[in-house]
């Protein structure tokens, strides 16, 4: 009964960098087409991010800003979504976290990237005022070059 | 009994353009700082945008993408959410929805502009596919030249 | 971006006397018949009462008393339920507010008066005592005098 | 496990005529001094009637009316609501539930009537029609006597 | 106006021994067949639990553990759920608290026992700490012979 | 973009045997001392375990029963939630699903395992049947021969 590191972080230099969520989606949460809201999913995603950020600093942080948004593929009642989250930057008191949103069908689990978004959230202290975050390592790997800090 | 022009409602050539809601803030849209998180901003913002939409065209809508977001001002616990929605450019089936979210203090009455954003909508016929919406009235006052569509 | 007064209100020597408020009806507030619960109605309605009441007198209020509310028209799933406000009496701590609500189609547009009620809220001080609210004008104009008790 | 009668039922004459349930009051239902909203009174004391009218009569039934409601003693968060509701007169189609909602303190054990209401429903047949409902026994007690219709 | 012994409370020794809750089943709390989930049938049994433990022993009191628990007939969608609750054994600082859910057809009057469970709560001082709780009468009676452990 | 292998699955002969959720945990989920309700964590148990035995089979599945649940610590308010769910057996139509809910502190990221349980869930055809779900794979490693199936 030892909790061993949680099979769903990657953890870069000590620091969890990467965050998964499953929610389920429910009628409140959708329009008259029984698909989710588009705002449902940003909530959805901005708690993933919040969450992601949170791990990596191990601060209270708060959202920002949040990038444009495209969504690309309906969210379907009864499907569930999957969140992922990856901490793509770092700034000297802020973090960017790029969230894909992924839709599922329980039964033949196919599964669709629904939308991608990125998120800046910002660490602060117990007074309220941002600190200081630790650095993202180097970006050495094509991936995090990819990653370009948000503007 | 006879039901009047909604006074909270503008109207632009027979076109409810204008719409405006208010919500109360609870403790399970707030942080560990008793402020309302970005994503349920986000969700309130993403609400307002489409029922503005939807009563401009009178069709379903969904949501196509949401704009870049900067949060200025914190909303707590408390305060009240007042979401106004502007119709500022049409597409042949789409429709840009600029939302300001304003937090205000119910004892004071102080009013304070929280963020604002840009929603993309896209109308919808009975099978889903996109569907035409009727074209905003010619950008001839500096408000509308104001309101250029996104890019 | 300097916040005008809020094109929702209706302002009478100073203080707000009209407010709206719009809501959309979900699942899990409607019957079998798939209509909002009476009193899903009558939570919406006081929580207008409040708000409206709330913003007239600056102060921390509680309902008193709901009067007698006749529902006429149901609202169905998927329509928006709009709330409108008005301060029609006050006491020396209390205030009578009318709430008017209305059914709205959101894709023709019909929009119907659902029910009306009247709630009396009794601002508090920080000891929660009642305390004093601004009187209403006198009735001088035909719309208060409009204003007279719902029959 | 043979189901016996439910010994929160009071029957007469093979009709249930008296209900009572029980709600905790939890933050999103309680205003800024912590206690329970009017508006979500009214909406639990309306649940109860829907449950009292529906199992007296056994059909859909909907809200038509509520009486005048006064709220004498406020309802802390952490408290138990419990709600009972009693038939208390009939017509053709309509039955008229008395719902008395009282606030119990878990730990003393102390409990108070908060407010008292009376809403009339009206019972439906499949096609939404008005649909008669048995009477309620003739009035021979001076309890029955004291429950005249509503006005 | 004065609070006689609620109907629906077997009072032993002057300690409430049996409650009763009903709760009305929505659409977030019903699978992909409108039945009820199982761990939504769980939380409404604890949280009868809670207030069955807290009404006998008038103190805080959190859940210690869950017995076995078998689904025998599912909840469905615009059901009521009947929760009723017995304590059935007392330790020095825990009461066991079997819960039976029954689901009933509001139109039928139809009522099956759903599932039923077991309990065991502990209560609590105001520092957190197990307190003693009144032991349950001495077993004399058939009634709780008859309330052995569930098979 | 393309969608691979969810790292916080864990995959064995093509079946997904381990999912991972993440919960906040708000308030209308606590009691008075601010921890999670029993109730509340044996729902979110119930739902991973639905999650996780979907996935296994791509079936419908209901809950067929819940193994006795200890509760050893208990999940504060701002606390993380997180679910882990193994299918550590099945018969010819269920499948026992363990869960732990571990209590994770956002701040320190201290991680404690508050409680574990299991769940044995049936797998349904489109009428509702029971229908064969695919066997686990032979118990070869110390870990599956720990994981017997349910009493």
């Amino acid at each position: 009964m030892t909790p061993e590191p949680s099979p769903k972080q990657r953890i870069e230099a000590g620091r969890i960098t990467e965050v998964s969520l499953i929610e389920m989606v429910f009628p409140e949460q959708t329009n008259h087409y029984g698909t989710l809201f588009g705002g449902q999913a940003l909530a959805l995603m901005d708690k993933a991010a919040f969450i992601g950020a949170s791990r990596y600093a191990r601060r209270t942080v708060v959202t920002a800003s949040s990038e444009r948004v495209d969504f690309h593929v309906p969210v379907r009642q009864g499907q569930l979504v999957e969140l992922e989250t990856r901490i793509v930057a770092t700034g000297r008191t802020s973090m960017t976290v790029e969230v894909d949103l992924y839709a599922e069908d329980l039964l033949t689990g196919d599964r669709q990237l629904g939308t991608r978004g990125r998120f800046v959230l910002v660490a602060l202290d117990a007074h309220g005022k941002p600190t200081s975050v630790p650095p993202l390592q180097p970006p050495a790997t094509p991936e995090l070059e990819d990653a370009a800090p948000a503007p």
